[in-house]
């Protein structure tokens, strides 16, 4: 399968061309991002030097259609949407990275991004990506919105407790991320200086990822929940630590909580239930979704720790895991 | 006045040497550890060459004693009591940077910390080391027991809430601390590469650090609360970063929260009532707590954070603070 | 192919499991490690999970043998010899990561090792690990000492301004490496706090390295070569960047040293010659060997430098580079 | 003293007012930066909240000049000399933290800062502020250009070695430094992702504190030195460490070599001559300068390091030492 990546600068689509150029079943055939000119990718990226003779071109979305059947779409939010309606109408199958086709809700969408939406009849056909919950839909549609970096760590953590109704009362999400999620850019927030060796917590209650999360888990669960979501800039390298608040609905012990889990996750090769409290380190570089638990001692509270690598189980390697799905592989090729 | 660091040689007892040869009250006499003879300070701790010419030595309780009027005492947990009765026996002033005199209650102290408490009849007499809730009892005390690092932050970030009754439910608290909390000890968990880039959460409900958070807060507001702590480590050098997370009694605006913390530390120079979410590195390197708040956009919920040094106002700073006081100085000296 | 890793849960065994159990042409049949009892490497090490099921034991050399075609002994320095007798003698094929089979000289290995060498007469047949200098000797070699970490980086560096008479006087080089080079060892040294934001010299002219890299480099060369080596640790996660400093015997353009290093490594598919000088980060997680230069204006003096993965091409992934070429493999096999 | 400083929002203005505040016989009476109106200084800066109280004010020239006896000049290169004619013309004194008044030359200005140099006259009555080598000049002047941070680095360790002809051949200077020495800018290179776990040399042979270093030498010791400089980036939060490599004019011992730096330190408080080699962690946050030492075997060859903490002893600690010395003062008040 050929496949593009527009967008490729940036770090996820850096993290997809890497994934990509070793996956054993597609071949990549056009990568895009705001050069002016046709460049070696391996001179944008001295590491890829050995490893691929690619070239990033300037965005031609004509050409880009016509040497692939899949693409790629890491593209800054509301500029996907102006893409993908030809791009569907060339017959072509597309995982886009950006916000632009999460939220179900035009109004949600233009209260959090800004724009109004474009696309809407798209909109309503996009299949949610996070193969964890939607892997029968994923695997039938054309147009997958890959799910955004929190909301894959805080929903794969959140699911069986909303499904299986054992959150009392409002739930406590404290995340703790890495800056590359907040994308390839020159500010001096993001110098080394403000970085290392700091920890900040930013946009709380009103984080764009929230109604992503709401949503999501309110469509999947059929179930409402009470949210509070409090991101968190953190100086480590990859990465997303959430660890998940809440009081029990009813006395849990620790195997019940577990088993719940095992339930939900079995046939998911990539969430892995874990006996211990996940270290972050254990899951960066990998496409894995680590989980643990910890019950109070009179059973009325409990936290959940959700662990992913922001750019690949939050991003680049989710969005491969999506097209596996779609092309009818297995859905771990070219990521374990 | 001259003082004596026992347990010199701790990165706590490290800092409070580094404070107190700066300190322009003080005079320190004698320095204390496991070490086999006595040995310059600066041949362990190269840093101090050329600002001090003091010796460590093996300790001497008796010489400790005579030759000094204060004692700070660094020591492990459960060897503290083993020296306070002596030395106030000898009329000297102590604070224990240790856990031994911070649990009024000898049962709650060994369920956490596994050992019969030796020294009931002190352990009644110890003020709790935190100046901004006991100014006017350390003024009066032989015995400090200086605040944990956790309590510190956790305490001053709770104190203005748990007073005023706004907190609807349980309190979820979610730290994030240095590794140097945990002492310089040579464990394969602490090497390099399992701290740098990681996090993880560790003894959720059952950190030592929660009966001292609700011992403190319900002695000093009369009031109940019901707390989930879950402290985690991050790979950063210095510092605690507590996000409190809770649902309000009563609709409360940003101006409200931020006002009642005005109220409560409008004599405390060292807490600083943010008009933005802190950063931990503004508070880095000093004796500051930064205190931040969030409301959600209904006024049902909040967060707080507050931010320290973890060895600075999290153990020495405060201790050195608290002598301060028990000297009648201004509790600054030194510590700007 | 049926390999077995001796040594499995250091930093380079590890690694070595990692890169083996996607390696498409063998197949792990044996870890053992210091463990009391088997158990599943999974447990040790977390980031397994899902990945391997392999279960890690204390060392069986019988066993091994029996189960194995191709051993990596990634034991410490003078354990190897003790095992690599026995191997021979069942017809196994190893590749040794320790230093017992590096040094041909006996003497030169006691005064560095500090004991004496057991196994002289495999210690003759041994072929010097480095496939870039050493390719046709380790295809037809039944025991490999493969290349240590410093020497990977240095040799490379060094070996075509040797072999071409291009340095004038003594060479100075100065490496730079993460602490992962000294093994995973629980010592107050190692700890996060001793090497995050720290630099230090250490070993300059004595380093056990030194040896080895004058003793490849004149076997190889038959020049011979005056050596300053210095290494330094740099609280960096991964990697060693060796700075190469020198007097040039005449005057050499930019253009000409470049030459230069792509005629001796035009075959040599992980070592890149680069345009500009290297950074150390696009190489980690890699088998490449970046090299990079610079020549002083009157073209009298030059640098070159050379920066690998300390543990990945400065061990486990040359190691692995040795096994292809060993077994009649593309030498990339694994690699890419 | 009532002290100015303009270019108050860099990483070296910063430090300066962190020590200067905190100075006990200076009032800080005036700030400036590029501020577009006057703003608190803890606006700016929220770890300064609680300690200072200052505003910093667009660039008034007449106005700093009006309220300050001394003005510290922490400007970028080529802006300083546009003050200093007025200033001294006003009699005031002088500490410029820029380059503009380092090299004697304005041919060697020009060449490497790219501008003609305004100011010759000036230019010539300005003393070079390293206080271990100028300071009967310094407490002289009105004028004290600050040395550079490799400079102050790479002099004091090549100092007593040319002063006493030991070197023989050139001398080959490998520097490594935090990314802080290139200013608070919002670049993509100084971002977390490049700098953290990185190394890169850059500007081998070419960087523009080459002719200061040779100048500054060869003006103090009137001999000449052969000289290759290679600074480096790496990723730590702050310090200069610099390894000098050589050959000796004559074989000469460890001890010869420790007692030469002896001799020609022993007035300087800030310099310490180490039993070991120095490790950078040793002297960030400080303004001492560490020299340690290893001579080869056969005496032939040496290496010596000198390791500061680039923005302190390699810029404002330096310029608060040269204030002390053209005040009059102890040169180490406000520095320990």
């Amino acid at each position: 399968m050929k496949v593009a990546v527009l967008g490729a600068t940036g770090f996820t689509g850096e993290k997809l061309v890497d994934i990509l150029i070793s996956h054993p079943k597609v071949e990549v055939t056009y990568l895009a991002s705001r050069t002016p000119k046709p460049v070696l990718y391996s001179e944008l990226f001295p590491g890829f030097s050995g490893k691929t003779k690619l070239k990033c071109e300037p965005l031609d979305i004509k050409k880009a259609s016509s040497v692939s059947d899949m693409l790629f779409l890491s593209l800054p939010h509301t500029v996907s949407m102006e893409f993908v309606p030809y791009l569907l109408g060339k017959k072509k199958k597309i995982v886009d990275l950006s916000a632009d086709y999460r939220l179900k809700d035009p109004k949600v969408y233009k209260k959090y991004y800004h724009k109004d939406h474009k696309d809407k009849i798209n909109l309503k056909k996009a299949v949610y990506g996070l193969a964890e919950l939607y892997e029968a839909d994923i695997a039938k549609a054309d147009l997958v919105a890959n799910a955004g970096c929190y909301p894959t760590s805080v929903i794969l953590g959140l699911y069986p407790l909303v499904k299986d109704n054992l959150i009392d009362g409002p739930v406590f999400v404290d995340s703790k991320s890495s800056i590359t999620g907040a994308g390839r850019k020159a500010v001096i927030d993001y110098h080394y200086s403000n970085i290392s060796d700091n920890i900040w917590a930013y946009k709380p209650f009103v984080h764009q990822h929230t109604p992503e999360i709401l949503a999501v888990l309110g469509e999947s669960t059929k179930k409402s929940l009470e949210l509070s979501f409090t991101p968190h800039v953190v100086g480590v390298g990859a990465g997303i630590y959430s660890t998940i608040h809440f009081s029990l609905t009813k006395k849990v012990s620790y195997s019940d909580l577990k088993s719940t889990y095992k339930k939900y996750y079995k046939n998911s090769p990539f969430v892995r239930i874990k006996d211990t409290l996940p270290k972050l380190k254990e899951v960066t570089g990998s496409n894995f979704c680590d989980i643990g638990f910890a019950v109070s001692e009179d059973g009325k509270k409990a936290i959940v720790v959700s662990s992913i690598d922001n750019l690949i189980k939050g991003a680049a390697g989710s969005a491969v895991q999506n097209m596996n799905i779609m092309a009818g592989w297995d859905q771990t090729l070219g990521l374990l």
